[in-house]
């Protein structure tokens, strides 16, 4: 969500004729972000952001903005697409494809605790619960096909170790592929700053231009991966009393089968992998950008280290 | 919106399983109203109201509630109704059809100014706009046949001399019908306790199960009626100063065709009439319920005839 293409007042007055929002007063540039850019904008209305999409195929935005309609409609607390006035999601501005959506209150939070991660655990599952009768399909983008090109173009970048860690860790995943377990739409970035919270309560979950039909298991390993380390900066860890409380929010609404039990360890070093691949991918091949902000790969390579290594992955029961 | 159809909070909390809402916390009858039982509820997620429908058949409900979704989705601040996990914005709920809908803030006012009627004005004109690429379709229940089948029923309850005013004002209505006004879904009962204010601005527009199909000057004239006199409980004349303002704040936005102009007086008697009809019914004929206020059917027949009087119909330019 960084700026990589501006937007004038006069421009987005002009576009916001084509809705039924009321008149800008306010315009501001998001920093945050590394695929589209971002405005916060505030009408006599509302407060919406609007996104104008740098490098995502049509295809797959509508299943993006279809997804947020959805989920919106049935009561999960994410940003409601506006449709313009013949009816549509997106439109064009300055060039690009371009949407409005609602913007949430609350705040993301740094440190979550237990109480947090539970939380967390419950709305992911009526999210999930919520999917189930979307009809949309769009295979996950960032799932193993696009693991493997990915490696390609990043490998000769790898020192040796690094190599066999990567070659490794896609041997491994290309034998646990687990096409039983329970699949449907997934938010597959749900990062700590992808969560707004008010009040101990999650207020809005954004930004779902990775997500895709995966396995819902996949979902709750990239939330562990970064809402339960036992000190993100430092020690990569799983914090079992936070992957118990993750995973014990999600089983009271939507309980677990047998195989997701059994696959946990597996999707664990998958969203690991998943997340060094598109770090490597974006810290080798930057974009340009006003205000572009590039994650360390490092980071996902200890924690995929971590998860391939002997330490248990923390279940529930 | 008075409560005919008790609801318990084990009933709630047994329904709301089958939604993505969360948990429930809160749950409390609504007094106003005279069509639907109406409850605020309170989940772990957000505010809603819970709507039991009466005596409204299926296939209106289902316009009404998909009329909301489409407005709420162009970014009209009403109600939108939550989908269920079937994904259905209707089920049961203590034998009756019930539908979740959000619940809006701000409150509504007594004695709105020229800035309210111009706020008015335009939202009407951004909720006909949104509503042209709507595809349901539903003729205004409370239209010209109706009319006759209410007239037939009050008419032995009324006096020689609100029985000539019942009889001339729907032969008059008879020979203008204006087929050619602009048409499109319209609110159709946007009186002031249907609009939410929060800092001067429409917060919300509430209560579509009058809505209708019709011509889009309706709603105007409706709103008139109630927004516009110069003083709501003893001078029923319309303040021209608020008329201006509601009609110039409409046709900021999408302007009025010749015959809208010429067409205005009549909107105006048909509008009072509509609603003198529907109180001689709900007076003549109440229905039982724990709380319903019936209101005096006198105030529209004193609008009635005064807008069927000589003064003038205010119209902008």
């Amino acid at each position: 969500m960084s700026v990589f293409t501006p937007v004038s007042e006069g421009q987005l007055a002009a576009w916001l004729k084509g809705y039924s929002v009321g008149v800008p007063v306010a315009l501001e540039p998001v920093a945050e972000g590394i695929e589209n850019t971002n405005y916060f904008v505030t009408t006599t209305q509302g407060r919406y952001v609007l996104t104008l999409f740098e490098r995502l195929p049509a295809g797959e935005l509508h299943f993006y903005l279809e997804l947020m309609a959805h989920l919106a409609r049935h009561g999960i607390p994410c940003p409601a697409p506006i449709a313009d006035v013949s009816d549509r999601y997106l439109s064009q501005l300055a060039g690009k494809p371009a949407a409005l959506v609602t913007r949430l209150a609350g705040a993301s939070i740094e440190r979550p605790g237990r109480a947090e991660c539970g939380e967390l655990g419950m709305l992911l599952a009526r999210m999930h619960l919520a999917g189930r009768s979307f009809a949309g399909y769009l295979e996950n983008p960032r799932g193993p096909k696009w693991w493997r090109l990915a490696a390609r173009e990043v490998r000769p970048f790898l020192d040796a170790g690094r190599q066999g860690l990567l070659d490794e860790e896609l041997r491994f995943q290309s034998l646990y592929r687990f096409p039983d377990l329970p699949r449907g739409p997934v938010h597959a970035d749900l990062f700590r700053d992808n969560a707004l919270f008010e009040a101990g309560r999650i207020s809005g979950v954004i930004d779902f231009y990775f997500a895709g039909v995966d396995a819902l298991l996949f979902d709750l390993a990239v939330c562990a991966n970064d809402w339960c380390l036992v000190e993100p900066e430092r020690d990569r860890r799983l914090d079992e009393a936070k992957v118990l409380a993750l995973l014990g929010g999600y089983h009271a609404l939507r309980s677990f089968t047998a195989l997701e039990r059994g696959a946990w360890p597996v999707l664990l070093r998958a969203a690991a992998l998943r997340f060094w691949l598109s770090r490597l991918h974006d810290y080798h091949q930057p974009r340009r950008g006003q205000l572009v902000r590039v994650h360390d790969p490092e980071h996902f390579r200890e924690i995929l280290a971590l998860r391939a290594g002997p330490a248990a992955a923390p279940w529930i029961e």
